[in-house]
């Protein structure tokens, strides 16, 4: 009898240490990286821990473009607002003359951005607002389902961080609820974040338009109106943390300064985990830092050292970038 | 062997049969209301039924004041904004002679409402804004713990209807996620709504005044502003549900007429459901219908009978109302 309990605890022990031993994080290289996100997770979920969070506090924000997602040469969103001009255009031939269309149409996209926040907004208008909100979830899943990449021409939904899943899955199965939180449009995110990222359309935070209840076609339906409603940016982004869960998340994930509000917020209290992923793996993915028009990486990198906020590099943190690549 | 068998699948029957009849609503008397949301239930969970609905689409949502808890002699957030007012007054001893705050000070609601809209901004902001987030929690919690209700003289987390509880709980263990959608604030409800109606946080919606990221002694926080940020009733309902959850409801439930658009978007599709709880119990709780301040229902019951919506009657559907009149 005692031999047969000995041998149950060895196997239990040794089960133990296989399991222990199983890589949350396969595609990370070991580094500090990798390291403090496990050490994070371990603490935040080991009851005898004088860190441990209770489940229901275990909350994680992750910032999407760029963060999940590659976000060059152009943020995916504009890709579909590119398409959307070239649909549309067929029904309106002056913008053939009219900016920013006409610049667009040539993807000229220098001169169509050069006319600042108002031709922005008449591009997101004309192409996101003036139908319902099951018609523009149509198209989101049209589009996403087949439009490509231009430099990797594979699906902008295989155009995902193949660590990053691996760390939403970790924080997931960890007792995390996952939330993305983009300056991005939210519409344009939760059409597809279920199938792609493992998040509810609940748990997506983003900027947005104003929408309307009425009646279309004697059915009650939400209609998206050509007006900015919020912009989940900089400090809108803990506003919009706020206003949507209604608690102070504990592990952030971000890559520009459009992060920094978040990352503070987030890590202004222990235990936190503040984490900012940098593009510097121009072979593999991109390689840019403060240079770049789009996910700009400045202040956010100065404070990171004093702030505690671990700096990913792509390069040498993340042994796969995408797993057409594996 | 045979015989066994035979007691085994007696015995399973017998036992399926008794966790048929547990009454999942023993606080709702035998009646079409209670039937409507057992059958509904039924129909949506289970995986043979044409009507089934995945675990991820049970989406039900609740009005507040009025269809969870009393809303009477005037809604529990004016309770806490008269107390407060109070507390306050010391600060501000030019109160005494303005207005809507000297009416405030007299408890003479109907004089400080007559200012209307301005009015009530003014109120709203002088107890619910100028302050972190953290320590408007703080406040709300403190008050929640101890304030009593004027007629029950019970403090207002036991003035919750009993019946809806049990709905609340009902749905949850058939894998719905429960929203509350309310036209009072969404900060005055989330420091208790988990503990009084097991909802968490991020599943509250409701009316709200901005708030700005800003650092205070040295730690990020959230401030309110007095500013309106969104008003959650009437049309708002649909649009704020759309905004939070990104998805349509299946089950919505509310008491007035701020709850048509929320009732009419929810049940038009099918499978549905629609419930309306009126107030006809003037012994019990209170009667009203459209000669009232607050909780005016009047269109909606005119609407109920083409739209399918039922009707629960407090006086002949609830056994009990409250669980200290138990
Ligand atoms: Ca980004
Ligand atoms: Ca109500």
């Amino acid at each position: 009898m005692k031999n047969r309990e000995a041998e149950q605890n060895k196997q239990a022990t040794f089960n133990k240490g296989k399991s222990r031993e199983k890589d949350p994080l396969p595609s990370w290289n070991n580094g500090q990286a990798k390291q403090t996100i496990i050490e994070f997770i371990k603490k935040v979920t080991d009851p005898g821990n004088a860190q441990f969070v209770a489940m229901e506090d275990r909350i994680a924000v992750f910032d999407n473009d760029g963060t999940l997602w590659t976000e060059q040469p152009y943020y995916s969103q504009m890709a579909f607002l590119l398409d959307r001009i070239d649909d549309l255009a067929l029904q309106h031939p002056k913008w053939k003359k009219e900016q920013p269309f006409k610049a667009l149409l040539q993807r000229d996209l220098k001169n169509a951005l050069s006319g600042g926040l108002k031709a922005i907004s008449e591009m997101i208008m004309a192409t996101h607002a003036g139908m319902t909100t099951s018609d523009f979830d149509k198209l989101i899943k049209a589009w996403i389902s087949k439009a490509l990449h231009p430099r990797f021409e594979k699906l902008y939904s295989e155009c995902v961080f193949l660590p990053m899943l691996q760390v939403l899955e970790y924080f997931k199965s960890s007792g995390f609820r996952n939330y993305i939180v983009s300056g991005g449009g939210i519409d344009f995110i939760r059409p597809w974040s279920k199938a792609i990222y493992g998040i509810p359309p609940s748990q997506v935070i983003g900027s947005s338009i104003k929408t309307q209840y009425k009646i279309v076609d004697g059915q009650p339906q939400l209609w998206r109106l050509p007006e900015i409603n919020f912009i989940d940016d900089e400090e809108g982004k803990p506003v919009g943390i706020f206003a949507n869960i209604g608690q102070q998340p504990i592990a952030a994930f971000g890559n520009s300064d459009g992060d920094i509000q978040m990352l503070e917020w987030v890590t202004s209290r222990e235990p936190s985990l503040g984490m900012i992923i940098k593009h510097d793996d121009a072979l593999r993915e991109w390689s840019y830092t403060k240079d770049t028009l789009l996910g700009k990486l400045d202040h956010a990198l100065v404070m990171a050292s004093d702030k505690n906020w671990i700096i990913t590099s792509m390069k040498n943190d993340w042994r796969t970038i995408f797993s057409f690549m594996d």
